[in-house]
């Protein structure tokens, strides 16, 4: 019971949200945080990367439980996990990209959490154009609980329960689970492999192991260059299996389905199916992703890049 | 003089920065801009990487120019810089860090410009800890004109220099200009060299080129291992030479100044001097690097990282 009333962020200053960290909003479940999106977070095609939004999505997670007062000695683990020497780790992770905001765009990034199974937690997003509110893109997400000294996956204790249930919504996920099986892509199945991946020092985060968001730049590194130059990806469903530390060299993997190569450029959506394995073919991330034609809005100039200067 | 009338911000919310974009302060020769430090803008040190506060250095600059009512079509250009297809190159860049921020610190980012020679601009930064006042880093690069067309450098058109002059602070550079020569290394004189870089997709920016911040990262990638365990960057030094393109395959070469490897680990500073080239030897940025121990201010447990966990 004492959640409940220890509810209110800690600072109250945080209400009114001076510096951008975020606040409570919706009685207490969900955190709410502004982002504006700056010149060094687009690229080619003067939009956001996928990374800069899966950045602005764990930047909001880690400020919801800092902001809940349930931030303890790790990276949003709470004072009961860390006592146990207890970490979330995240399995699963899908996203869908509506549309990619651009340099000085402001986007509003909503987060809440909910039960996943016995042992898990389902943690959502919903991204929109603060100024028009149109959804930019939703994610979702399952955790579970990993022992950071043995690395073994933990039930939930029920001092941890105690500590998160109160902040538990009851909803639908914000995106339908996409349950189709993500394949094992070897050798033989894949159309790409980019071999040789290795951690730079700035891959790295506070736990020395390269931190979820880095390996969608792996999984990209193996889709052709026509693609990402053509088409614009529109979703993504990882698969976390094992971790990567500084010292793991990395394969990227790519398959891509349905009508394949000869298509590319065209109109049409493209999926690849994705791996990072170790070089002794252990699985690090399975993946699937889903692309879409770039300026698909623009009919008839499909895939023209328009000029830079008159 | 229109120039002066105009000065104002263009959108008077600007003036209370609601999503921290930034604002004028100091008779509208300065721009200042809040940044808190995002969890994903730390690495292994818990603290903000060098990139990190480069990014930040700008979005400043670019937010200045903005806010200014002189940003034309390109990244940075005046709308007469635009008519004539220049943009702005950096040409020298040396940025001196006194102590990197963590997660959650906000960090104050005050810029402004100046001539520099004839046909050149100056832009200094100064960053300081928001709650203290304590200066962070300081920075101070040189900026001059390049066509975009012929990739040909350029004097700074009368109309242009009517429109930035306006805005030059007469002031003596942030940092004291590091005159020492930048030696050229080659396969003899460097101690480390890393070769077969390329750009990934991400690292590109709209021009289809290398963003400037990116090659710092490179650079690091031929620096010994046991220097970014063991110590922490204080000063960088870098003279861009040449553009990389997204096709480019670079080599990165590091030689170790001073009493050299043996030391590393050692309470001692460290020098290092770096080359970016292409491989056929075409030089892209020449550089210099400072490094201090970690944990400098912990007498007698040099080097050593407190355990992660009781």
């Amino acid at each position: 019971q004492w959640m409940m009333l220890d509810w209110k962020p800690k600072r109250p200053d945080m209400l009114i949200d001076p510096f951008g960290l975020g606040r409570i909003v919706q009685d207490g479940l969900v955190f709410r945080q502004n982002f504006s999106i700056r010149s060094y977070e687009i690229g080619a095609d003067r939009t956001a990367s996928i990374e800069t939004l899966m950045n602005h999505l764990q930047e909001t997670a880690l400020n919801h439980v800092k902001t809940a007062g349930l931030l303890g000695d790790g990276f949003g683990s709470t004072p009961e996990m860390s006592k146990r020497n207890l970490i979330w780790v995240v399995t699963r992770m899908q996203v869908l990209v509506d549309r990619y905001p651009t340099w000085g765009d402001v986007v509003q990034v909503d987060t809440w959490v909910g039960a996943s199974g016995k042992n898990g937690m389902r943690r959502d997003w919903l991204v929109r154009d603060s100024k028009t509110g149109e959804t930019l893109t939703r994610a979702s997400s399952v955790w579970v609980m990993m022992n950071k000294l043995t690395r073994r996956l933990s039930k939930i204790p029920e001092q941890v329960r105690a500590e998160i249930e109160p902040y538990f919504l009851n909803s639908d996920p914000v995106v339908d689970e996409d349950s189709r099986k993500l394949p094992k892509l070897d050798d033989n199945t894949a159309d790409y492999v980019r071999k040789g991946l290795t951690p730079r020092w700035s891959d790295l985060d506070i736990n020395q192991h390269v931190n979820n968001v880095k390996y969608i730049g792996w999984i990209l590194e193996s889709a052709p260059l026509s693609i990402l130059e053509s088409h614009e990806l529109s979703a993504i469903t990882m698969e976390y299996r094992r971790e990567c530390g500084k010292d793991s060299v990395l394969q990227s993997l790519t398959a891509v389905s349905g009508d394949g190569i000869g298509n590319i450029g065209n109109a049409g959506e493209i999926e690849c199916q994705h791996l990072l394995r170790l070089e002794d073919g252990a699985e690090i991330v399975r993946g699937r992703t889903e692309w879409r034609p770039k300026y698909a809005s623009n009919f008839g100039i499909m895939g023209q890049i328009p000029a830079e200067s008159a």
